[in-house]
């Protein structure tokens, strides 16, 4: 049976500063040993998928719990809910991403008492979510082979800000003019150390490696 | 030879405003007899190769000028450049959207004194733009078929304020799980009298219709 979730509607920040916000929200989680992943992309890039997928392979050995924010709708939280761990839909009422005390709000309307690993799966957007910072462990993001690989090149500051870089829809390569060999290179000048993984989420190639990553960032915070 | 172009380093405006400046801007280009369609959409649903096919198709019967706005980079620019019309690189500087104030600075620093047309390709955001009037005579967007059916529950505002809805890469519709008639019905809750476009920019397959639509309206508008 799928997961019951609740919709959050999120308020507007009254904080100043939210970059020390962040670091607040940061150090709050590594006390509970809670540690956040941010995942972003463009509209339609597959985040849900990615996740479902992430949820399935560790929710055996990790607790998980999923904030689903959006600007209306429950689609993606319904869908989540069939893994069957915790998730909650967050309404941002119009605002195009998530600062460090919506996140805070969102983990405080989850049910995440024992979760381990939280991902917030933030407005589709590659411009607005890499400004603020949402107090989140590491952030990830999803460009997919459709998208094209000149984006680097247009939102180099979501490429900066990620320590990893999923490149979905693999499957689909053959039938977009996608220069891989070049978008990667693109992606390397902005962020030399960003960690990259070619998956298709359709069919679930390269998502092992993807896996281990995140699982290997998650055990190497627990210490 | 490729028409050259200049890049404009947009300011931030000063009015407090926009909605009155944009109806303001509004009237000098009607004044002007020039028609401005903002054109919006995700990152990579292919807003540069649609807009290189309406270009195409109409610079032999009206006079067209393009603004590209991206927060980096002049690749968009670089591409229209090849089709010989007047254009210029708007660089928003990280901001997510053009008001009507970044869009008259563009106009200004375009050579457009004689343009019938002048269209703007948005930042690459189904969010922010949305939310923001550019003055324009006509918005449109465009959603691909990798980004999936679900987006007007996601983003209904984008979908809301557009006169016209160009659904592309429909020549990938095989490998994708999209819901043509699910997702038009969608669309049309919102906004029942948006006019409905289904093509392949890179077939060409599709875009007489829009193009047709497009010389409809700017020929109606110069009466």
């Amino acid at each position: 049976m799928d997961r019951e979730f609740r919709i959050l509607k999120i308020k507007e920040s009254v904080f100043e500063d939210n970059n020390k916000d962040a670091d607040k929200l940061r150090e709050e989680l590594k006390g509970q040993g809670k540690f956040l992943l941010n995942l972003m992309s463009s509209p339609g890039a597959g985040k849900t998928t990615t996740l479902t997928r992430t949820i399935n392979a560790l929710k055996d050995e990790i607790n998980i719990a999923i904030m689903e924010a959006d600007i209306d709708s429950d689609v993606d939280a319904r869908t989540i809910s069939e893994t069957g761990v915790p998730v909650i839909q967050l309404h941002t009422g119009g605002m195009c991403h998530l600062d460090a005390d919506m996140t805070r709000q969102g983990i405080h309307g989850l049910d995440a008492t024992d979760s381990e690993l939280i991902i917030l799966e933030n407005v589709g957007n590659l411009v607005c979510p890499a400004e603020f910072d949402t107090g989140a462990t590491k952030n990830a993001m999803i460009l997919s082979i459709p998208e094209g690989d000149d984006k680097p090149l247009k939102y180099p500051l979501m490429f900066e800000i990620c320590h990893a870089l999923i490149i979905n829809k693999i499957d689909t390569l053959p039938l977009f003019d996608f220069d891989m060999e070049a978008f990667i290179e693109r992606a390397k000048k902005i962020n030399p150390d960003i960690a990259i993984f070619p998956i298709s989420a359709k069919t679930g190639e390269g998502v092992d490696a993807w896996v281990d990553w995140l699982r290997t960032e998650v055990k190497s915070y627990q210490g």
